[in-house]
């Protein structure tokens, strides 16, 4: 059942699911600006992975939910994750000018409206997960992880320690160079916690004991670490054409990596043995047979 | 119980309170990076008005609603709201360099953690209103309509419309000069959305019925309204001290006002009507003997 083909059929047509959802789920005119619709949906159909939406969709089919009720919600999520590329794009941010093979939407759109369009994502996002359908109670919850994980305490707090640990000038006053524990635990915010989040919501919202979410917890905290491992490690081997983005830009900007700490073995190494924690957790809370540990394979040995 | 000074003396307590949950509601190290805390409350503790959480305590008074269960609610809009003036000061938008009398977030913190401290503050109020306490599907309902208000719908899709009107070369190809009905529905998305659903949810987290919420909704949409043409009278009149931003600004700017179209005196009657209206709304719905009216009035005769 999690074969590779089987998985990359099973991600094919959850992604599928997730695409055409995406485009209908965002207001446009005349409720809202033609030019706002436009530099929404321009960086949410650049062609990403959709892997928060996958994740939140496959949690659901592991403890037999609804999918179809989860949908909107997994696309929400992407909703979040796509204006967090966008802002972090910003010229005051990372500066990157090509993002998935495209220019960035501040590139083609100016930076005012590239920052009015991620704060729309951001908001509608809320919108979707507050009409989401279900037990009001598990939404709720769901909106609270969500939320945590992108807010001051997830996403945006680790993109100012990201930010503070490459700008010194930024007033930061506990910034200092990150070391391995640091870079840990800033991914652990970054990147992580949206991921360990969409993991965990399709738990929730797919109607899972509190047993099965607290393994799905764990193991999504786990593909997170994962993902930025490997995202590190192919940052370092990918191409240009492969990654969508100027390759090395991280090294050369002197920031901190897990192939700069550990090298491209034990990193690899490490990526491996988030994968084996994770299927040890889904395992011990009858799990084992989901999509979910394919879906953790499949982040490991992606490509870009 | 509406005359002047007991209206005077209901803001200033429901502003203490405001003031008070306001600063414990942020998020603070270990878990949230201690630069972006202090951003964060910055611009939060900068002095407003806090006509949004006030109105919205208002309108659970109004439905005889457990004021104090509403609080969070109605501090989440405040948090909402001060991101947006964040966001609306930044280089790329308006460019304010002072904002109540202080250096704005950008001059004092740089662009890159003004955009994050804006994009905190908004993540972490539906963080804030998912755990307000109440029944749930009513808790929904108030995140459905603050989303929508804050989005590109409302808020975000107004103020596209307004950089787009002193911003020609912003990519909207929709653009025109705005004319006076397109200032009316400028304002109604950029401001008046927002003022709106403070009252709306006021009244629904209250516990108000469907007439009791609907007369709420049509009198925070005069209020609304009415903000804002005594905010572009005060812009024209005002003087930096009392407005603690440059006065004149918007009108040097080339922005439409209610005044540049119809003058001051037929402004301010404009003004004076929206409250009649909303008081008609309220009477109708046995409201007639809150507060409400009295804060319209405020709003109407503030002078900054």
């Amino acid at each position: 059942m999690t074969d590779a083909t089987a998985v990359a059929d099973y991600v094919r047509a959850r992604r599928a699911e997730v695409d055409a959802l995406l485009w209908d789920l965002l207001p446009g005119p005349p409720d809202c600006p033609l030019s706002l619709a436009e530099a929404m949906r321009y960086s949410l159909t650049a062609g990403g992975k959709r892997l928060r939406p996958v994740l939140c969709l496959a949690s659901a089919d592991a403890v037999h939910g609804d999918r179809e009720a989860v949908l909107p919600a997994a696309c929400a999520i992407e909703l979040i994750h796509t204006y967090s590329l966008i802002h972090d794009d910003l010229p005051a941010m990372d500066d990157d000018s090509m993002r998935r093979g495209r220019p960035t939407l501040h590139v083609v759109a100016g930076e005012g409206m590239a920052i009015l369009a991620g704060d729309g994502l951001l908001t509608e996002a809320f919108h979707v997960l507050a009409g989401v359908n279900g037990d009001p109670g598990r939404v709720l919850r769901a909106i609270q992880l969500i939320a945590a994980a992108a807010g001051p305490v997830g996403m945006v707090g680790g993109q100012v320690i990201d930010l503070a640990s490459v700008a010194p000038n930024l007033q930061d006053r506990a910034a200092s160079p990150l070391d391995a524990d640091g870079l840990a635990a800033m991914h652990a915010k970054k990147t992580g916690a949206l991921i360990r989040a969409a993991a965990a919501v399709g738990a929730v919202l797919g109607g899972g004991d509190e047993a099965q979410i607290a393994a799905i917890d764990t193991a999504g905290a786990e593909f997170g670490l994962a993902f930025q491992i490997v995202d590190d490690i192919l940052d370092v081997e990918g191409d240009a054409a492969e990654l969508g983005k100027s390759p090395g830009k991280d090294a050369a900007a002197g920031k901190p990596t897990y192939p700069a700490f550990y090298g491209i073995d034990q990193s690899r190494a490490m990526a491996n043995a988030c994968i084996a924690r994770a299927s040890e957790a889904l395992a011990d809370a009858g799990l084992g047979e989901s999509w979910l540990l394919g879906i953790g394979r499949w982040i490991v040995e992606r490509r870009n």
